[in-house]
């Protein structure tokens, strides 16, 4: 798509432009080829080492853009962010595509729906009804069960275990809202990659990346109904118990082991090694290790536990 | 089904009648070919308007009864209310029903179960392991993820996104118990009605009915995961995030927020354009609008925070 | 599986034996043909009584182990059960078993996906999509609702009705985890029982036990969205409202009621007739009956109230 095609749709007027932009991102990760946007001041420093071709952009923002890289000024670039997103969805099956490979050995109930351009390893076994997306990639020895939906461009690894009725890479919750409360999808246009000796339990959800990459890391455990945001990152070897969730944007590091329905803000990073107990809310970021942690708003058990039982004592006075 | 022989099934005695009954319904809103019941002396003042034809009630309530409304006299009204419901349960195919309508530029896989009596309208795609039940109405533009279950009578309005794995129109959670703790299913003989440009994300569920439609309207955002209980309406651009949860019969005003799995109890009214934090659990009517809650049981946000603080203090002491 | 060459595995030296291994169990369940293990001092009373065949044991503890019964020394006891319960885990289909039988009566959708070995009863409809496991069995009058998955070797009574998307006889949420905090997957080679007349929310998840039985009892009441870990015991009439959950091992006793988003925590018994509040997280074992509980950790409901109460009187304090 032409920026100058881009700049028309959004109503922006920019000097003549043919270069060819290939997609959206963040102002940190954007390539020359591609559109990022600012849509809120917290993101300033961010602008002026940007490599995007362009930025959607207030007015009262501009000067702040480095050299070369053109403004596409708006009123409302969250919006508008919103309603270029769709021109950069993918459709959702890819009918050019190559038929699907499977590698030698793999067991492939003829109840599954394989998209085009999906790839199989060797030694896997795909159960009926499973929904593998375009493009998909499926290491060795990975079983995934009966009803579990993968979307389009899900990469995953070998090894693994996705269990039944989970949802890889259904889009994240993205959407741009105007004052009278109304709301515009925002295309969620990444994908997600479960890396090797992941087990994933059933009805859980892995949402797609907005933008880049949602991540399961090597050998992490989740259990059932769990939920995972766009552009987690959930560490190696991490485990968390059933009906947990992780806001969208949350880096859990290594070895973190969450207990059953606790919860994650968004746009957290918790550092490798703590324990969360069941219930626990984490609100704000852990940068240290070796710890465990309670209550909502999180604190230390040991404090937690404190509070509950003077919170006792109190009522008996 | 002539209320003679209704009166016969719950073993009462009225005068003969031959009056044709279609269906069960509250006393608000019963027709005058509709039963309806009392269990709950709290709804005695409806009662008295009812155009019911008939009430499943106790001895001690008769004489509230309007004029011409026939009383339907048992020991356990809302036990005899559930043993009558299976008799106004529809069937879960209509094998006489004509063959699914699919209108033009519409994708349908093979791998869809369209049950008979369904209409889908232009240019929708349904993907692979969609179960879509009898009589149910699609608008159009509307997507349907993979592994989507809709139940019989459900009515989706236009550019509705359903991602993989929902469950539309499941039956609520209805039942009449005994003293020894035994239970009768009340058959949930409502549906799900989804109004336009709704999203509703993976594995998320929406229960139907037990009388008349829970209703999802307009432009509502309802993230993965989430829990709709029977007869609830939620309001027009609402939005809420990954697990919440709404019991039975709350009705949710316009563009509310709810975060991240929080609670909103049974039979409650919300008014518009307010917001709660995540893990919020609403226990009471909400009449104000334009203010953010918090905590359990919900409060204002600005006071929970100052209570979180306290506590935090009183065992630091 | 010759206990010599299950020593070799574990890299164990025993005394020269040819006993026929046919499974693993707990040190108190285990039969003479199967193997145990202990890795938890806490459960040194139950060596004294094993009549297990062997005993995967730490040096230190091996004294306690009673007459007869071999010694599998090992340095990391659970790590290595991990290890061997690999060795006893099914395949996920059976091939060689019989075809599917199903009774007179019974519907079953041509999409679904019925594997050997299962018998199905009479008058049952299952629905499109559903995955039925190797050797699976279900009673009479029993309705599965579309995209349900049935894990092998599962048990389902007479009168159940299993709604959309549940998944029954998942794996449990087991491993070994060592210092590193890699993992090793336990497997779970129990099943999951569900007797007469249980209803099942849509979307919930039922794991199978690792040894021996996780069971729903007759009459119980499970809502959506419910998590049930393995070897759990769902008491006779039981009621849980949606999104509850329910850690590994615990025992529901009869009619207890959980309101919706409870927990329970793992290894607990409840005694009868009791009612838990919603979002209540059972901590203890509950020895009475009768009684209402709510709040995390719980305690009785107007306990929960007036400190609710009291903390909103501190803060205006």
């Amino acid at each position: 798509m032409q920026l100058q095609e881009i700049a028309s749709l959004l109503g922006c007027e920019i000097t003549s432009s043919n270069t060819q932009i290939t997609g959206m991102n963040t102002l940190k990760d954007a390539s020359a080829s591609e559109i990022s946007f600012i849509a809120n001041s917290k993101y300033i420093k961010e602008i002026q080492t940007t490599k995007a071709a362009a930025v959607i952009i207030n007015a009262a923002l501009v000067e702040h853009l480095p050299q070369g890289c053109v403004a596409l000024v708006v009123e409302h670039p969250y919006w508008s962010m919103a309603e270029l997103s769709k021109y950069f969805a993918p459709s959702i099956e890819e009918l050019n595509a190559a038929p699907a490979i499977i590698g030698e050995g793999s067991n492939i109930s003829p109840k599954v729906e394989l998209a085009k351009g999906s790839v199989i390893g060797k030694n896997c076994t795909i159960l009926a009804h499973v929904y593998v997306g375009a493009n998909t990639r499926i290491g060795d020895n990975t079983i995934i069960y009966p009803n579990v939906t993968i979307y389009r461009d899900s990469v995953i690894g070998n090894d693994c275990r996705i269990h039944a009725g989970a949802v890889i890479g259904g889009d994240g919750f993205g959407f741009a809202s105007n004052k009278r409360g109304e709301h515009k999808k925002i295309y969620q246009n990444g994908n997600v990659v479960i890396e090797d000796d992941v087990e994933i339990g059933n009805n859980t959800t892995i949402d797609r990346a907005v933008f880049g990459s949602t991540i399961i890391k090597k050998g992490a455990r989740l259990d059932n109904l769990i939920q995972v945001g766009h552009n987690c990152e959930i560490g190696e070897y991490a485990v968390a118990a059933a009906q947990s969730g992780f806001a969208g944007s949350s880096i859990i590091g290594r070895s973190n082991v969450f207990g059953a329905q606790s919860g994650v803000s968004g746009h957290l990073k918790i550092a490798p090694f703590n324990t969360f107990a069941a219930r626990t809310g984490v609100t704000k970021n852990v940068e240290v290790s070796g710890k465990t942690f309670a209550g909502f708003p999180f604190m230390d058990h040991k404090l937690w536990l404190k509070i509950q039982a003077k919170l006792a004592r109190l009522v008996k006075q």
